[in-house]
């Protein structure tokens, strides 16, 4: 997507040679447009697919899969919890899932209810990288025995193995930006 | 917001005395085309208003926001952080957030450079209940020097004085469901 690979250039930046920083207008300030406009790209790339539920991973994940899942008439979003409320008293699907940029392994969980083998999921999420979030979200639909249409990242950085892990497992990839390496502060996309 | 309301007894339940479970649409399951007509009545509510930038608190305040800053012609949506990742490298506004459902206290984050003097802020978050997130967000916008023009809380439970905490800090609030009092399973409104 030739509009987020130039949004990426002007306002991300290269912190290192692992980390990308798009947090004025994806995952710490939200592009409410912008956003709009690659939930249609989303919608474009998996056209003919008809996704009863998005899934997809809290925090960062939720206001792209929500506009996904408006550009596919409003279907519902289900995310994923990373931190386990009192109030999820219910029967729960979970997958580990460490996270590289917290340091942290946490459980994701959604409930039984809302994921279930009457369900075709496409999971969408902001950020691909070594896949952890991306192949615990593929367990919870595996568990729940859904079926898995495919697997839309906006940015994947390729070079962290993740979209690799991704298509071994089956699932269709999609990413709307694939960056190769970061070197001297400046991006290179594949 | 009467279609809230029924919507809150339909599909809602109540847990107890002090929780009202509404994860069915609002905050683990999303229903799009509901949170798109919260996001028209916050917009009607604040009518006459012009923020630049709606502020929340992730995971579950990121739809109902992002909805509403559609609502008010795609205004960015800047959400408060509860993990610090390692990618959040500069210089921030922080305050300290007691959860009750979950039992922690948490520093919620907003980088510096996307909440400024220059903004006019609308707070919108998922519920009201003691009022510590929402305090927590008034103080974000209070530290940065923005100016703050109100806040919207989707569900308030009224009894447990979040409102009033609110209210009191000489905010403006409005609620579009507010909870009197959870009575044998049976949610009253005010």
């Amino acid at each position: 997507m030739q509009a987020l690979k130039e949004r990426i250039v002007q306002d991300g930046f290269a912190l290192g040679t692992e980390i990308v920083k798009v947090d004025s207008f994806l995952n710490h300030q939200i592009d409410v447009a912008f956003l709009q406009e690659i939930g249609r790209e989303f919608k474009a790339r998996f056209s003919g697919l008809q996704p009863t539920k998005i899934l997809t991973m809290e925090a960062s994940g939720i206001a792209v899969a929500a506009f996904t899942a408006m550009a596919f008439g409003n279907i519902p979003v289900v995310f994923a919890k990373k931190a386990a409320p009192n109030t999820m008293t219910e029967d729960v699907y979970a997958a580990e899932v460490k996270s590289f940029t917290k340091g942290t392994v946490s459980l994701a969980r959604v409930a039984k209810k809302y994921l279930g083998p009457q369900d075709r999921i496409l999971i969408i999420d902001d950020f691909l990288a070594h896949g952890e979030a991306g192949m615990g979200l593929i367990s919870l639909v595996e568990q729940a025995g859904a079926e898995l249409l495919g697997f839309g990242a906006v940015i994947e950085k390729a070079f962290q193995g993740g979209g690799r892990r991704i298509r071994q497992s089956g699932c269709r990839l999609e990413s709307l930006a694939v960056i190769e390496k970061i070197e001297n502060g400046t991006i290179h996309f594949l």
